[in-house]
């Protein structure tokens, strides 16, 4: 999200929306990329982004191969951008990666012509997750202009929320984060957020609120005592959005941690958009995939 | 098996029939699913019925994506109704699903839109492998109604054994069962079946004898003694099969344990149709998706 | 490489050259092999030759089933020729098959109707890569007849080498092999080879120098003292390469153990075409996935 302008955004934003209501033809399928390679590595586990990108890539009649870290070569001790090139000798159109290291995506974007897709990578950015949350939040809101945002969880840890801090902030939205202390980036005020440990308070007047899941796989254990007491402090129930306005949406990346960051109430509830954001991720991802084919290139980073 | 009526059964084996003939011509595919996807969600290893239902799909022009749980959210320990509700979110036409809890894909056929087909739930049934098996016999008989079929081995652990005695009795078939006294349901005359511990008894007069897989990775070890016990008492071979009719033929869900329940003279002798019903899976299961597609829904359970 | 003549290489080599150009198109598709069945069947893990298989597959329109051995029946103890009859009942056109015993696809071949294609059999053959060796070799050098070709490192464990030396036997090349003495096989004078122990001497001459990677995860650590005792006596890097001729091209198989066999100044090199073999192999498995629907077949092993 570092990379993309405001104009991108939107690009990627409406070229979703045309692309929206294929996944709810009765042929759910168009011609726009067939013949084009699409090639899946994911060095991490993963159900939704795997299978969203799969689905957006079939969708668009590409072929796909999709590669996990079992079944590869790194397990013979290949480096990355060896992979990566020979994946690049196949001539593939897009690599879809991701990886638990910071800057994996960017590192292969400067060694192959292959549009590189960063579908995570460490704790650093999961973009194709901020652009489902905007075209979520513009579907539901009808802009992100002038919206004020709670994000509220491990934000430290997350590349979802770090992702999200971006694009919010690149589109005009006020963002607040929330969360214990021990998962509240130290230099936060840089991030151009603002910061409340309550989250009572962080939702009140709030438009969205984005809840974070607790990655229990990823982080130490030693952040907060224990799950019960994360949920009694943290957890996002209806006790807690009584403070929030009554039009207020609810969203969460997935997968949901039921009883600890979310009540079953709140995820369940009319105003969750859960699986709205889930549903909009295969034709964000679409956009991603077509607009990238057809040439769309952001900045290198350097 | 237990929601199918005897019109649905006969519907799917009739449409089979119609399908059949699309694997052995020069080019194995027809458009009919076009732009649906299928999506393959196997938390159970597999082998046959996870090939056999991408095959069927592919060879009806269908896109899928197939999920394992080593790759999934699984992992990340989300429920599988939050799983599937995900799935769902992506807008496939069918989610076919194997999971080792029974009733998890009845479970999942309530909360999602999506089709749902049973590849297997627990000890509770596998319905595809009951149907392939009855459009094998009805292929090699001509008819199920008035047949006698026996099924030999370890019943109380089979959801093949459990879907097909509720298919072959509502067919109108005669079903005898056999195996070790640990191996039979307790209430086994409760299922319509007639029960004889000496499998010599039990293929007598039978026009059909399945053979039942010793399946060594779900039951304890206490059953009994050893395998070389099981075989000598339970295996079939020629000598059981001498007080067969000449005409009775041998059928076997797979994997075969060679030599424990299963003689290789018997497995791959002239009587045998094992691998008549691994062909024969790809046409039902190509009639199976075709169907749920085009509506076909069987009555929910509750 | 041992059943294939002379006149059936360079038939998939010319049939390789026609296909090459697919890969560069805009739409990276032809009809050719639209309704085939390819079942790419992987006992061993791998990313560049399965991905390799898998995306020449697509580019014919052929449909694709991917298996590994950790979703297999192969857990539940299936004997191979019993899951290769299993897959040959759904119909397949074509078997890839990796496997870790030597001659499992020559066994699968004996009992099934579909081609099977050897994509690795433990350390006797590896056809497909010594193909693309020499459809690169033929690109790079106008002939093979004549050349003279040296192949450094761990001779007696490497599928590669075999199916190499046969194959740049076969067709006309003089092959010199190097290595320590312990990873020399024992009468590899029968082959037809020259033998020498000082890799500068191996590569003197040579117009072609393929260096095999060490396979850490396939032999006994007591073959050499340590990997930097390895690199610094058998190691190829520019040091060792002055000693070749000037326009002398540089092989790999991949993946690369940078730094071991291979330095990375040879590796990233102008005489460097490791990642033309891998843009090959795509284009040699084409032709070989083609050739073999199309009808031809090569001498049974008997």
């Amino acid at each position: 999200m570092g990379q993309l302008s405001r104009e991108t955004i939107n690009l990627i934003l409406d070229t979703a929306e045309s692309f929206k209501e294929v996944s709810s033809r009765d042929i759910k399928k168009v011609p726009t990329l067939r013949g084009k390679s699409v090639i899946n590595f994911f060095y991490e586990p993963s159900t939704r982004t795997r299978t969203s990108f799969e689905v957006a890539a079939k969708r668009l009649s590409a072929d796909t191969v999709s590669l996990s870290v079992s079944t590869s070569s790194m397990v013979k001790g290949e480096t990355l951008i060896d992979t990566a090139k020979n994946l690049q000798a196949m001539n593939p159109d897009i690599i879809v990666i991701r990886h638990s290291s910071t800057g994996a995506p960017h590192l292969i974007a400067r060694h192959v012509r292959a549009g590189i897709v960063n579908a995570g990578d460490g704790i650093n950015e999961h973009p194709s997750q901020a652009l489902l949350d905007l075209f979520t939040i513009r579907e539901k809101k009808g802009r992100i202009d002038g919206l004020k945002i709670a994000i509220i969880g491990d934000i430290s840890h997350s590349r979802v929320a770090r992702s999200d801090i971006i694009g919010f902030r690149k589109m005009g939205a006020e963002v607040t984060i929330s969360g214990p202390p021990t998962m509240i980036p130290s230099r936060a005020e840089t991030l151009g957020v603002t910061v409340t440990c309550d989250p009572r308070d962080a939702v009140r007047d709030k438009d969205v609120i984005i809840v974070l899941r607790i990655q229990l796989e990823r982080q130490g254990k030693s952040l907060f005592p224990s799950l019960r007491e994360y949920a009694s402090y943290f957890g996002i129930n209806n006790d807690v959005l009584a403070y929030a306005p009554k039009d207020a949406i609810i969203m969460h990346p997935g997968p949901i941690n039921r009883g600890v960051e979310l009540s079953s109430e709140v995820a369940d509830g009319p105003r969750s958009m859960i699986l709205d954001q889930v549903a909009n991720g295969v034709a964000v991802r679409m956009a991603i995939l077509y607009l990238l084919i057809g040439g769309l290139r952001v900045g290198n980073v350097d």
